[in-house]
């Protein structure tokens, strides 16, 4: 394989629900690693949506050096109008592996999408680099993102709000921190007031491997639901601001690793158990 | 009507989620006293799953009599001998609404099922008395009871157990305070591993009325959610304990007040908008 040349070649997505393991396993960022090229790996880090860009820039480096990678670029817009600059394109344009950090996804919703950055974005998605991104990070990758919403498993009448994100995942909501925050309740208003979308909420620790637009595998210690209301009936045109919302019949899907999913058929594809050995001494216990 | 004949004679249970309004305009209890009579009730009050009884049995005194009831009486079984004192049975039996508070429903299932008490709660069922339950006394109800488990919306393995309840609806799992301590993950996880049953979560303050074995209308302030896992696919035979569960295509509605689903198709039959004056304010404004 040439020096620098991306492992795999196929449009990939690496969408992390944040508060992924960095210090021990990391298991996530590892994947991560891996299909940026590993060793040969050139990494542009995107830290512009955190509060401590400096501290998250450095932080990533030390992680994705110890996974083997070379030091990554950073790439850090400070506005709009820095997401013009032509150096920080062309060191999109020379990544393998791009890694957007968490912090709020507001500030990537101002600088990224509509921009040569963003531009640059959809072109490295479109190449076969990967693209992956954490908590704010993940939510900005698809059409349209949660941008705030409460806590619970109820869904509520206009508890959350949509903005735009980048768009490179089409006719989905993703959502992170999803057990940690409860956030099923606001997912689920989403979708079941925008049927034509499919929510996707992914725990912390745990990310979907996204590839070809279409079919995604889980990755790490928790799990990612599917939000299907395709077929649901709901009061969401109706139901007064705050109001439990009546949603009748959504397609539920909790997927932990070792699960692939079909965003366009949306089923469950493949499931192969990731505890081989406890499951095996389950067995042998039992026999 | 003669004095003390039920207002209603199909089988009727009333089942509510924990922490129902007492205070205030007690929409849910008052519902429950309407069905048990109203002013020509005789209502039974078992506060046996409490750690107050007194203070229990005192406080739905009140809240009944205010809403219009005659003084309750008392069934309160200390031990599972105690279930068959005849005086205790005679109160049941001439009641027509009984209802059974909070607290821990293992005391419940030590003291109600298979014993002579137990058999009156059914004959009482059978005659049409309305047989209410808050919390604990909501989840003696169905044949399969949650007993313990943890919170959270991701389903785990072994994190929950089912003890039996008294069977007054069968082929469900009944968990209540569900949307406040986050029980989505408890409740899916029971009902991945038993297919065969449909769970029903109720939240606090919120109830469900289900008339003749079949058919429930939601009551009060939150939601309820029915979990149906009869199609779904799941690694619940496999799974590590604690791990999180594959659960793909659950079938799931979350239920507001003026729902109406019937059990035996597990399917929204009816759903009337509760807040008509928000709604027409609304449908005003925009038009």
């Amino acid at each position: 394989m040439a020096v620098g040349a991306p492992r795999n070649r196929k449009p990939t997505l690496f969408i992390i629900g944040g508060a992924e393991d960095r210090l021990g396993k990391a298991t996530v960022l590892r994947r991560f690693v891996r299909l940026a090229g590993g060793r040969n790996a050139r990494i542009a880090l995107i830290p512009t949506a955190s509060s401590f860009q400096g501290e998250v820039a450095e932080a990533y480096h030390d992680v994705f050096t110890r996974l083997g990678a070379p030091d990554p670029v950073v790439v850090n817009p400070q506005d709009r109008q820095a997401a013009h600059d032509p150096e920080l394109v062309a060191r999109l344009d020379g990544a393998t592996g791009i890694f957007m950090s968490g912090g709020s996804q507001l500030k990537l919703s101002q600088r990224l999408p509509g921009t040569p950055l963003g531009d640059a974005l959809h072109r490295a998605h479109e190449r076969g680099a990967v693209i992956g991104g954490t908590s704010a990070g993940a939510s900005i990758m698809s059409q349209f993102m949660i941008s705030m919403g409460d806590e619970g498993i109820t869904p509520r009448q206009r508890h959350s709000q949509l903005s735009a994100g980048l768009g490179l995942l089409e006719g989905v909501v993703i959502d992170q921190h999803f057990a940690q925050r409860s956030r099923y309740g606001r997912l689920m208003s989403m979708v079941a007031a925008s049927p034509s979308l499919i929510g996707i909420g992914i725990d912390e620790d745990t990310a979907i491997e996204v590839r070809n637009r279409t079919t995604f595998t889980v990755h790490g210690s928790g799990a990612v639901f599917v939000l299907d209301c395709r077929e649901a009936v709901s009061d969401a045109p109706e139901a007064r601001r705050g109001a439990p919302l009546m949603v009748s019949g959504a397609v539920v899907h909790s997927l932990p690793a070792g699960a692939t999913f079909d965003l366009s058929e949306v089923r469950l594809v493949d499931f192969v158990e990731k505890h081989p050995d406890v499951a095996v001494a389950l067995a042998s216990a039992k026999a």
